[in-house]
């Protein structure tokens, strides 16, 4: 993402993928892409160029002469990232880090997050920051009383309950006391909880979720309203993921898996508007590190009742699907707090998996919100 | 479509497929399924039991047991069924045709046409007769001044010239000399000339076409905006289609297949909004019959100019898509007419692969213009 | 099975799928098509034609009317049915069962087995009999001391050692006991235990197993040798079976899937000669019936280290596939028997997924055994 | 191929894909990898490191850093380089030409590729030296008496027949005269006519062709034998082919194509041993560069005339796949010349899609013809 942003704003590459390059958002107050500061929280150490350079050793993405190129700027970025936290973050994300998790308490955790933030801001005189959520898949988290209301949540923290808190939870919690805009953009459940929304809508800072709509699921929102249009019932739709790199090692843990998986297949019956058979598989093939690779199978039902089917495979690069929605979302939520917008960002819905606070699987009709939105932000 | 529109009407059937049989046309002035009688021109003689018993034994689509019990319901239909025209129909489609043409003028089989459907709508009493045309896709007719004026067409068909005609030109002609709608469903360019148009406008009848949107189409015009969405430039879009039955008999003669292969590319660059590189390719393969198999694949670009790309098979029953949209058509354009529309009927453009006067491609676009139209006929 | 060797004999069908009707067995002392007779147990009641019937509805493979025609036939075998063993089967298998469960004990299950079948053979004058275990794939049995020698086997029968057998066990040991050749098609491990194929190699009787070999692992097995023939190093191979009748409800039970995905699995790292990341998926689809349907991904590495992929999807109708291949083995069987040859029949090594006795699993080297084996047969 | 050839002999990178890098040719005599000094003629202009940085651009199949390490080694091949001759090459791959066509007669031109070839031996002083045709696919060669026999050949050539002759023709004839083995890898059916084969054979010179087997029509010629070991008969096999590099262009002209697709086409007949439907479709995707994508369907029947399907999408490198043949094929050809073999090098078919006379397309045959001499020449 930091290297796409920085080729992207010096114009050594095209803006595909990003929305927020194209004529839609025409002379709408979103931050430039040129003037964007990149931080972050991280449990893995090591520069980002190195990062970068595996990333290219791996799959090529990113052109190795343009790579070199922006060593400067990734090695300057390096500069910014800060330990993360692995409160609660269950074995398989500890077991990725090396960086020691050393926090004393809850509080104190959440003290060094805040510190790190103002500092960045603060060492860089900007006037907003965006917080975006990119950790893990999170084992889900039982939620109880702590997470219902703020006032609980705080005296949770206060007095250690480590088993109440998740990376995510920290950081969502963090960016509303700071009155940052957050993009929670994966399936974990911990991030978004009442108490945490409670604390972002108490000081009206705008926030959108959660896990981003990048590769098979975008197919299948896309795709799934086409068989409402022609009333074809279908009967089954089986979805097999393929994917090798640190996501992959993560999501075959069943634990962080099911967040995930249920993420991923709550649409279909909600843009068909009836109960089907379903089954999403994500498998970990590490041969592909990036590449990820999805199958989908789709039974239906026509006139007569004559069965037919549909397959279709994906072979698209996470990061690079990622990357440019995460800039996109960025300047997106910059824009809403610059516009006095609070509260969830449903006109985001198009971005997620599971948009909080839509019900609206379709991506189409989500795309309408959008598209609308785009409208009044054009206009001032 | 006979055999379906019975078993859905006597119940035998599940009415998938069909749009106007669920809630979104509920209260709308639909003829009621029960009460269509079929009749027709057919360039083939013989039964149209026979024909689904051979539908049957190619495909399966059509349960036996339930094909034994609609014999008298076709037998019946069978007797209503004409011989049709072959006026400067092409060597392939005459070549299919078993009827002895004996045209003594244009103007002679002008009247026998209308005779014919004259005849028909006396002998059952009906109130309303919707004609469609489903001849097979001929070579594309050269248009000349003929065919911009009626009274110019007139005179063509006066002096006998042959070679300014196609059946299907003729078969709208007569439709809107007896001010019956017409649903042109395939992708021959003589059925809607401006001089017929003018003919169906001067009498205030609604028509549309063209090119019924069935199958891979379908999920090009399902997909393609996806892409749009995500500002992901589409580089190539390769599509394959294999098909075994008359109709792939007849595409595999070059004539006729660039009418269909330009109404099933058009698409792309109108819905994405730039060029871009496409192949449409249709085969004959007699061993699949009716089961019309489809392979698209689709090579997009991405953030860092990273090339991506996705592929789909669609395995469908060609027929078995088509006759319930077919049904759908008769009844909304029987619904119109009683309404009181004329023109071309625009909020039917999801049903074509051309739709006639409309720009949009997009099938979400063209699916909120159907909705849209279907509301205000539930309320009258 | 029976509906189409009954179809194949009558000359109302194509043999199709039996490689025993081709010239590489002509002039080879196989018992004629027409003269099997058939019989055999079930844990489920009802007629055979019904269940051909039910096919038919499902999935539409026995075309109506011959199904029709062959309704004395079907009726005639369904006579010869007998309840079948549901002795320490698993609670999957035995869920399946409508047939009440009553041995008194395993001996007397045994005697009830042995009785059934001798008068079966000897109600037709049979020279011949071959068993065939086609029971649904049994949970594995974890292996003692009464399986390694058939003394200890016998000694557990009498001692009514119900944990020591599963029924695919019971229908061989009473093969080898009765002298009748034997085909084990499908994955359980009980069924030729040591002690069983000692009883089979005293009296010299011949048998083969095990599991047959119909679809996407046919395919592997075909497939893998390119790689190795272009040292293409394979780095993944993942396959995802899909299927929705008896077999999927057997298999969606994890401790019966365990012995399939085994046998599926294991000939890859063989035919290769080195490990690799493999997975087998199997999935129930109800819609699916009969007609399964795999898709495989091949991910692999060639020249400078760069990764290609290849991947196919299967869509077969498994008891198409499973039904000529039992035929010829039973005509095989009998062949080898005629013979004179005894122990585990090597040659059929090409039928199976884990063909006994054989370690190769490349199916050009398992067919040139057949062949060659076919060459002797012919001339005597 | 000669920057994968120089890679593997410093080690940089593992020998995948090279057969005679394995233990099957191991203790055999062939010449080191190391050891290989290349030369050529091109009729393009321009250095090698130049095109390789081109591949890299397009497709990254070379990876980056490794590339420029090689750049010493790729200059010194360009040094070797000589122009290429244009002698009725036809007008697409003329048009693919920057270097100036100056033939001041086919004699003349004869003379100056076989002084270049000379020189080029001289120069390193070689012991042996292989010629391999890896020029673009020309447009059939209407045969006549002038390439039945070699007198008559000498005749044209000495008459300035330019329309006899084809560069394929000059550069087969050149190597059978300076008594240099010749690998024919593309199916231009020019190089090897009756003429030129009798004066290599007159010479006692190994030859082989023709045009290389190393995507899609290597899967068909793995795959076919399975349908026959089960006796499932092949309805129709449609295999498309999409590409996008120089290849694609040449062949995009249906002059050019022609030959390419005979080529493909030939084999399932006579693996099958029937006629079938068959189709084979090559179209140029400009995207794709490189990256060759293919997609095959293959429907058949079993038994009870069931109908099935399998397809299977092949995304492979092409250059990547062919690179290392072509290096195989030069090693085995100085093989068999130091073993004193002549004629056409049949044990090398595998490597062909039409292999010089072998009628066996079968892989898997082809493959033990190559393992049989492997094991003669590891054994001397």
């Amino acid at each position: 993402m930091v290297a796409g942003a920085r080729a992207v704003a010096r114009g050594w590459s095209e803006p595909h993928g990003l929305l927020t390059e194209t004529p839609m958002f025409e002379g709408a107050d979103l931050p430039a892409l040129r003037g964007l500061v990149f931080g972050g929280h991280d449990i893995r150490r090591g520069c980002i160029f190195d990062a970068a350079r595996e990333i290219y050793e791996q799959t090529g993405t990113i052109p190795y002469p343009m790579l070199r190129q922006l060593a400067p700027d990734l090695r300057k970025v390096t500069a910014e990232l800060r330990r993360g936290t692995l409160l609660n973050a269950g074995r398989t994300i500890t077991r990725l880090a090396d960086r020691a998790p050393a926090a004393k308490s809850v509080r104190a955790e959440v003290r060094r997050l805040e510190r790190d933030i103002r500092a960045f801001t603060k060492r860089h005189k900007l006037t907003q920051c965006v917080c975006v959520n990119l950790t893990s898949t999170e084992p889900q988290l039982r939620l109880g009383p702590a997470h219902r209301d703020l006032a609980r949540l705080e005296e949770a923290i206060d007095r250690d309950a480590v088993r109440s808190v998740r990376p995510s939870l920290l950081y969502a919690y963090v960016a509303a006391k700071l009155g940052h805009p957050f993009i929670h953009f994966t399936p974990s459940n911990a991030a978004l909880v009442p108490a945490v929304r409670q604390s972002f809508d108490d000081s009206g800072v705008p926030y959108m979720g959660s896990d981003g709509k990048t590769g098979e699921t975008l197919v299948k929102s896309s795709l799934a309203p086409m068989f409402k249009y022609r009333n074809l019932r279908v009967l089954s739709w089986q979805g097999y993921n393929m994917l090798g790199d640190r996501d992959g090692v993560v999501l075959a843990d069943a634990d962080n898996k099911r967040a995930k998986v249920e993420s991923k297949d709550a649409l279909l019956a909600g843009i068909l508007g009836y109960p089907l058979h379903t089954h999403v598989g994500i498998d970990y093939v590490p041969s592909l590190n990036d590449l990820k690779t999805a199958w989908d199978f789709i039974h239906f039902q026509g006139f007569l009742g004559v069965k037919m089917s549909m397959q279709f495979t994906w072979q698209g690069c996470d990061a690079i699907l990622a990357a440019p929605i995460v800039l996109d979302l960025i300047r997106l939520a910059a824009l809403a707090q610059r516009r006095g917008e609070t509260g969830s960002l449903r006109h985001l819905s198009c971005f997620f998996k599971r948009p909080l606070d839509v019900d609206q699987h379709d991506l189409h009709q989500q795309w309408h919100l959008l598209a609308d939105y785009a409208q009044r932000a054009r206009q001032g």
